[in-house]
């Protein structure tokens, strides 16, 4: 094993995770370790609607926890979505003895990160300032308030991460709040709640996962600690005893998971591997970055209004093409590829990287057609004029993870090739 | 690979870790995104002396933090010494916006992990009522202050674990506080301040690690996670790279870390591997428990005064004889034999758990002698007639994860037999 020690190393994580179906009802005994007073930011109608979401409130109350709604939210939160959270917060006095319940997806939960941190510092600024490139604007020194995490969708690991992703139409962007104190306080995932996600969500979630976990093994700023957890959720993501292979009939991939729920959105054993596969993706990449499937898909999320996970499972076949080939992420694409088809490799030979990596992108691209998601950009609504647009767009913080340099040029013949 | 998710789980660690040989020099940039005023408890005397708790607590001052000395403790922590803290704690109107910074061995970030519970809480008790082992004392219900650890003898692993072991002497005890929310908020670990630890004391608090490490693998309530953890700190304290086998020099033993440290306490990559054991065992262990080695240490520090790490060193060839027979701790105990043996596990013939539980039994042994570390009871000052009272004292939190029932005759002959 080469040593995560030699050079140093930075790991976040929350400080508690919780995790088990039905486990829900612990969240009251959860909102009271971290305080008194609970913002809850939710992110899902349906939870409200199913009386889910009044069953949570009231093990806040039976637990001595006052909850108070602050946001209700249902798409990628923007600029404004914060800025009305933080005013309300203010309104409201919050502060120490308080903390913000997130309930949802993604979205949820990147809204009350931004919010608590926002929130708990002097200045008053709207987020934009603190998004400001050039980086001059004000910054996150103080603590923010707790936050207690309760995802549903499988996917995004927003509930591991130390990012908020925030959207603006004028000017048009898509950029993070970054602060290690960011990262969620404590975690409480029931996989259950993530029954009633839709089919759709359920596949472009579960790929962000599968994404995530992907990019953060092969990243340039990956250690061996965040390939060892992307290694055990890609194992939970794509397990190995699944008997498909090289040639073989793709029906096998019906035990995958991701496609198991999607199908089923009742299976508990596919809920809970995708639950347990998200957090881990987050907690990963929150301590390894990215790579070019993220960085595309934030440009994709931004000039077409493209969903961030259906964004990201589009890009993924490419992005791997693209790295496949670099000579020094040879090692790390290596143990992902074999994390992610298992007991198949024994199918194949040669066990060069060329055949075990080119199984590994032929098993995710059998993946996007079994969820039903296209392959080319022109199907989810890119135009060759935009391109220009989404390679300048594609360079933030997710690029810099990925193992190769691309260049503008190669970029755009990429995304080209893929219209 | 066994789903950690079919049954749920709890796990608990440090929101953020930051290692790395010289690191220190960050602490004040830590401490400041906890608050801004630290409680200063340190362990160890030279850290004074030699001028690097002066050059800490300027970086603190430097990023706008107010350092005040709140303890200083060199030997394990008693109710006093908790209870002394906690009340100078309240003079200064200890709370929101202040820390705990706990700078030494296990010692320190005990006293400081409890203070930081107690001085948070309503109640004015006595550390003692929460320890009352009725269960009808005092519990922790409000957040703790915020603790940055700075872990300096490479071997309890504090700085990972939930609880803090305080002492009594009357009535004799050695007990837990305990509370998922007293885990270290932020740990920095610089290997760099272990160097000036003598060579006993980095033999017994690295074998405290190394116990730790085999023991939460092995534990009863360990996970597919914590084991994973604990394997890779058994990497890093055992490295696989040494040729030592059965029957082959002992000499090779050099190579390992905790020998290394021994011998030349300013190795410095010996320091930064038992440093990582270290954390690793105390996030393991927090999780998964502990077993008989740490059952029996407990009781012979009450009763014999013996350092903990010397007492887990002494006891845990006869923790390893007494589990390799179990049944249902087969496969986890092959899975951290094998970890400890890495390379030296292919000169064994046959393959077999027997062969290569006894290896790594036999290894162990060879470690403590070339640690100076006795192999018998009555050499650590422990009479027969200590034995009743050390067998009843044995059954505390750590014994109820051993995978193996023992009862009281068969641990008082494992006991006697070791006079």
């Amino acid at each position: 094993m080469t040593s995560p020690v030699s050079t140093g190393y930075d790991f976040s994580a929350p400080s508690r995770i919780v995790f088990g179906w039905g486990r829900r009802r612990e969240a009251g005994g959860l909102a009271r370790s971290l305080g008194r007073r609970a913002f809850v930011v939710c992110g899902s109608r349906t939870l409200d609607s199913t009386g889910k979401l009044a069953e949570i409130l009231q093990s806040l109350r039976d637990a001595g926890v006052e909850p108070m709604r602050a946001a209700m939210i249902s798409s990628e939160p923007h600029v404004e979505h914060v800025d009305g959270c933080v005013s309300f917060l203010r309104q409201q006095k919050a502060g120490f003895g308080d903390l913000l319940l997130a309930i949802g997806g993604g979205s949820a939960i990147d809204l009350a990160k931004a919010a608590a941190a926002l929130v708990a510092q002097q200045s008053k600024s709207s987020l934009r300032d603190y998004l400001d490139s050039a980086g001059d604007g004000p910054k996150i020194s103080n603590m923010p308030l707790p936050v207690l995490a309760m995802p549903t969708t499988g996917g995004t690991g927003s509930e591991g991460t130390k990012n908020a992703v925030i959207s603006s139409r004028d000017p048009p962007f898509k950029k993070s709040l970054r602060s290690e104190m960011m990262v969620p306080r404590v975690v409480l995932i029931d996989p259950e709640l993530s029954v009633s996600v839709p089919p759709n969500v359920t596949a472009w979630t579960g790929m962000d996962a599968i994404t995530q976990l992907i990019e953060s093994c092969i990243s340039r700023r990956s250690t061996p600690a965040t390939q060892d957890i992307a290694v055990r959720g890609l194992e939970l993501a794509l397990p190995p005893r699944t008997a498909w292979g090289t040639g073989l009939p793709p029906g096998d991939l019906a035990l995958v998971p991701v496609v198991s729920a999607f199908h089923d959105g009742s299976s508990r054993p596919a809920r809970e591997a995708m639950a347990q596969a998200a957090l881990l993706s987050g907690i990963a990449l929150a301590n390894s970055g990215l790579g070019m499937a993220h960085g595309v898909a934030a440009a994709l999320g931004i000039h077409c209004n493209v969903p961030h996970g259906l964004a990201c499972a589009v890009m993924l076949p490419a992005a791997l093409r693209a790295n496949l080939a670099v000579k020094n992420a040879g090692a790390q694409f290596l143990r992902a590829a074999i994390a992610m088809l298992g007991d198949r490799k024994m199918r194949l030979e040669p066990h060069s990287i060329k055949t075990i990596g080119a199984a590994a992108i032929e098993l995710i691209e059998a993946l996007l057609e079994e969820l039903k998601i296209p392959r080319r950009l022109s199907e989810i609504g890119v135009t060759r004029e935009q391109i220009p647009a989404i390679v300048r767009d594609s360079r933030g913080n997710s690029m810099s993870g990925n193992p190769r340099e691309l260049s503008d040029d190669e970029l755009t013949r990429i995304l080209e090739d893929m219209l």
